[in-house]
């Protein structure tokens, strides 16, 4: 099962592909979406929107597993991300990608098994899992393949399997 | 010139046509786009971005006018919705409409004269300035014309009228 993990953002948009079977993960491609922080915001949209559907059309994802939005402290920035987001979300469902959604403390326990590990933690353990010879950069792709591993190592995922096993089996 | 209004969302998008002439203004059409809640966020933005862009077609506008985001008390709605306005601003971009923006003083201020006007005193005017029988109905098409009067009041308007004819003079 082909895994395009996306970390959802304005300025830069993370992503991170691998190839999962049963607990086997492999690094196929990973990397970053940017915008220039000068354009108008419906450019920057705009860019986005045109970058993930080559990104999909190129990765040929299975599924898309992309993190939920949570708001911090700067509601301004959470609220630019939120518009990326929707684009994100509109171009996944315009290529007919089922799309996973996790929050980030799913992601910690799924990748280190501990809902409240150090972002170091899951960086490493990113590292680790793909078997790479340093943590990705930048932080955003380094996200985005945690996010992928999430989905591989998670119930939601293995349902899908279950279901897919079942469409090929009828 | 021709403007639409658009009163962003995820449950109701709200949208309203004018023809602005000097201080005059007519209503062409308005109404909502509509997307089910039971169904995925994916699948409603994937439909927001189809009838935006049908929208855009159909009413030909020289201008959007959009309203900026604010943040309210609910912060669980305030994302949804900033999703949905992040792809109906990739819509605009898609179909090369220049986009304005406005808060929700200064539509008060442009149509009422009062930034800090009611929501009934904005109905109102609406339906006196656009010279229509009943205040436009959902609240959200309304909300819409308001915006499209707003910028056909507003220096941007003017300054983007002047920049037009002098376009068409070079």
């Amino acid at each position: 099962m082909r895994i395009l993990g996306i970390d959802p953002g304005i300025a830069i948009v993370g992503f991170g592909l691998i190839e999962a079977n049963g607990g086997q993960a492999q690094m196929l491609s990973y990397g970053a979406v940017t915008t220039e922080a000068g354009l108008p915001l419906a450019t920057r949209l705009y860019q986005i929107g045109n970058d993930m559907e080559e990104l999909i059309a190129q990765c040929k994802p299975d599924v898309i597993s992309i993190e939920e939005l949570f708001f911090n402290n700067n509601i301004t920035t959470g609220i630019a991300v939120a518009h990326g987001r929707g684009v994100i979300l509109y171009s996944a469902e315009k290529c007919g990608i089922p799309l996973y959604e996790y929050t980030p403390s799913q992601v910690k326990q799924a990748v280190v098994g501990y809902g409240k590990a150090e972002k170091k933690q899951v960086m490493d353990m990113v590292k680790r899992l793909l078997k790479l010879r340093a943590v990705p950069k930048p932080d955003d792709a380094a996200d985005a393949l945690a996010l992928a591993l999430c989905h591989a190592r998670s119930a939601t995922s293995l349902l899908a399997r279950a279901n897919l096993a079942a469409k090929q089996t009828i």
